[in-house]
């Protein structure tokens, strides 16, 4: 038998394989007529931590998509590390810029372009492997071990959100490990130790009950595209200011310690510009560019419909119109108090002259964790080992709700250990992931676990 | 033989059978895929300007959908009456919302519902009949006629316009008459003395160059939806003014004699506040619903595309979006100037961290016609006559291009003699022309002939 190492290494190409075949289920969970696949998506995953020697797995079912849990708890007094990511991507539109098929996963040059190769499949299948290679030679793990994969991560997380209160002795460990964000660049690993909470809302309005013609009916009749955008206006300001009453009340004012270690952070902003495509960055001038990604709120508009959407002219006074918006919060707002302020906020703006229905969505909240911890140095060694560069600490932008939940239900901080890359277009068309990086975090996953064990 | 009131009466289910049969062809002018069924809906109108007994019936090619001509010279010195309508529809989405399919027309009640069959196939098809109808029982026409009916009034009517100008002989007359406008209700005539005048434009916004996680970027680059909401609400404020500078500059002030005569126009505000079924009447509160309604300019947004609008959540900052905007104008706003005056505006307000382009697309010019002149008396008479009811005198807030151009290049009114209903939901699913006002409108039509014979 070789190490650990040697044997993730001898089975990079079957690793490969796999990752591709579980890329290849379309396990959307936003969308409801993607259930069946979604169902696959954890079907699969439980065979595959079964077939690496974990035990106890189990398909959890929950009101939308189930949980794959799975232990192996041999190593007595070492720690338990609880391992997390999820199994459900985010919708592939618009199809039309994919320039390989969202679902047929494609490798050109060094990277592996699917749906989820990124954000989380490919990150998830990181720990399942090292895992593997760990058992398969050493016949045991130096630590406890227990997956939580969930199946809700891109629609709110509500199942797992309802699961951790209720089965914190299940869920009980020492620390909890997740990949699901991204290093600084190929060369330069990060450990994030703050993520930005999140809460979601839809925007309704109805004015006619039937599109009218604008000859016929405009200047007498309120049009809803009109009045979403005055509502749009009004919900942050061209600086990047959030409008809504209150929203900033509980956001916890950044340190000068902190502005002083965010100022040190490696963003090199051209080539960050240059891969957004954008003309220029922007945003709240009384912030720097790294605090404005990670450690301000924020709100965007993230689509609307309304109208005629066809090619060329109509000219219509639309009846409904749709806008769907979110907003990245900080510790310590509170995302269930953030989407009443919202809530409240556009009842106050809507003009009688239409109806405006606002639903709040899902949330989460906001989280830093402790970096002195040991596990964090841990972590930090397995990347120097792994890449040969020392992790940088960062504060992300995106939102891991279950970070929160994990310090708060089961009182346990996270180390994120990512392994994307910024370039990798999560959420986005052409979305991928670096091989070297799976192949490298696989290395890195188990010298974390030799190191804490 | 009988006289043509009886014949038409006698023919009615003929009528109908030819107008369904018109209506099947879905000329939707607007769409390049249509382009065909559009040349046939020309074709089919030829021929059955041939068959009512009309002379050097020509399709005339133009640079995108044909025109269709045909004439009868014959009755010497009488007035020249030049008809004109259009045989192109507007788009039928949303076709989820149509009771009957558009491209089936269905006769409920006494509506016949389908695209195009108030606007305006329907009412140019009444003209047809009446002059087909005089000539088979008379053997000729009272006056001299010339049709003109083009297929671009529902995207621009660019090449009427081109056409106009070159070929003044071709068209010259005494008078033009156009059936695309409505009455009161069904019991109430209407001639329309005034049009609003049309900008049509098109706002395209571009921030990042790929769609962006909105967590990972949030904040630090602009979004083009935020971007959006600020552009429309500077666009027009809350009350109904538009904002744009110099906007108003031309508009003709409504004189204290327009005023009164307006104020005395039978509107029910209620029943036509049911019709539309918004909560309550809105726009600018120094005029009334009515002057708001055909004697004011308006500018309203049509339709928004940007982001992710499939159902659920997905937190995406967009890349591309796109609005589409007009402006409803009124006498002696120019609407090249117009079109100028918001592409320098917005130019103005968009920020730098986004690139956006605003493309004028089609306009028109607004119109007023003289109601003293003889053939409006004709008008009204034929009306009394065919309805038992005379016709009010009112301004329209909708387009008709061409009525300017008649005006300005052959030195020609309008008589706009309507036969439409304000609840025929032109432009919208369920498109319906009142039954009863096509014979009627027929009976009015052969009655207006032979009053200026």
């Amino acid at each position: 038998m070789s190490d650990p190492i040697t044997y993730a290494r001898e089975h990079q190409a079957d690793y490969l394989a796999e990752l591709i075949d579980f890329l290849r289920i379309p396990s959307i969970s936003t969308q409801p007529e993607r259930k069946a696949e979604t169902a696959a998506a954890a079907q699969w995953l439980a065979d595959k931590l079964a077939q690496a020697g974990l035990e106890n797995v189990a398909i959890i079912p929950t009101q939308r998509h189930p949980l794959v849990y799975a232990d192996w708890l041999h190593a007595g007094d070492a720690p338990t590390v609880l391992i997390y990511g999820h199994y459900d991507v985010q919708p592939a539109e618009p199809l039309a810029l994919w320039e390989s098929p969202p679902f047929e996963p494609t490798v050109r040059d060094d990277y592996l372009y699917a749906r989820g190769s990124s954000d989380d499949k490919g990150q998830v299948y990181v720990h399942v492997k090292a895992v593997e290679a760990i058992l398969k030679n050493n016949g045991r793990l130096p630590v406890n071990v227990k997956f939580i994969v969930e199946g809700e991560e891109e629609s709110g997380g509500e199942s797992l959100a309802a699961f951790i209160p209720q089965n914190t002795e299940m869920l009980a460990a020492d620390l909890a490990l997740v990949s699901d964000t991204a290093m600084v660049s190929a060369q330069q690993p990060a450990i994030v130790y703050g993520l930005r909470g999140l809460c979601y809302a839809f925007i309704d309005i109805e004015g006619p009950k039937r599109d009218l013609h604008s000859g016929s009916f405009g200047g007498g009749i309120n049009n809803p595209l009109n009045v979403l955008g005055h509502i749009i206006a009004r919900l942050k300001d061209e600086d990047g200011r959030v409008l809504i009453p209150g929203f900033y009340d509980r956001v916890r004012p950044l340190s000068q310690q902190e502005r002083t270690i965010l100022a040190q952070f490696p963003l090199d902003e051209a080539a960050w510009l240059a891969e957004t495509g954008a003309p220029e960055p922007w945003g709240e001038p009384e912030f720097t560019l790294v605090e404005r990604l990670g450690a301000r709120p924020t709100l965007d508009v993230h689509g609307i419909i309304g109208g005629y959407t066809g090619e060329g002219a109509k000219t219509v006074l639309p009846s409904k119109v749709h806008a769907k918006v979110s907003m990245r919060l900080v510790p310590d707002q509170d995302h269930e108090e953030i989407g009443r302020l919202l809530k409240a906020y556009i009842a106050e703006l809507a003009p009688p002259s239409v109806h405006v229905e606002v639903t709040v969505g899902h949330g989460a909240a906001a989280s830093i964790t402790n970096f002195n911890i040991p596990a964090m140095q841990a972590a930090a060694q397995a990347y120097a080992t792994a890449f040969g560069q020392e992790p940088v600490f960062m504060r992300e932008g995106g939102s891991i709700p279950v970070v929160s939940a994990f310090q708060s239900h089961l009182g346990v901080e996270t180390v994120l250990m990512g392994f994307g890359l910024p370039s990798d277009q999560i959420h986005a068309p052409n979305e991928r992931f670096y091989l070297p990086n799976f192949y490298r975090g696989i290395e890195t996953s188990i010298h974390f676990l030799q190191n804490l064990g």
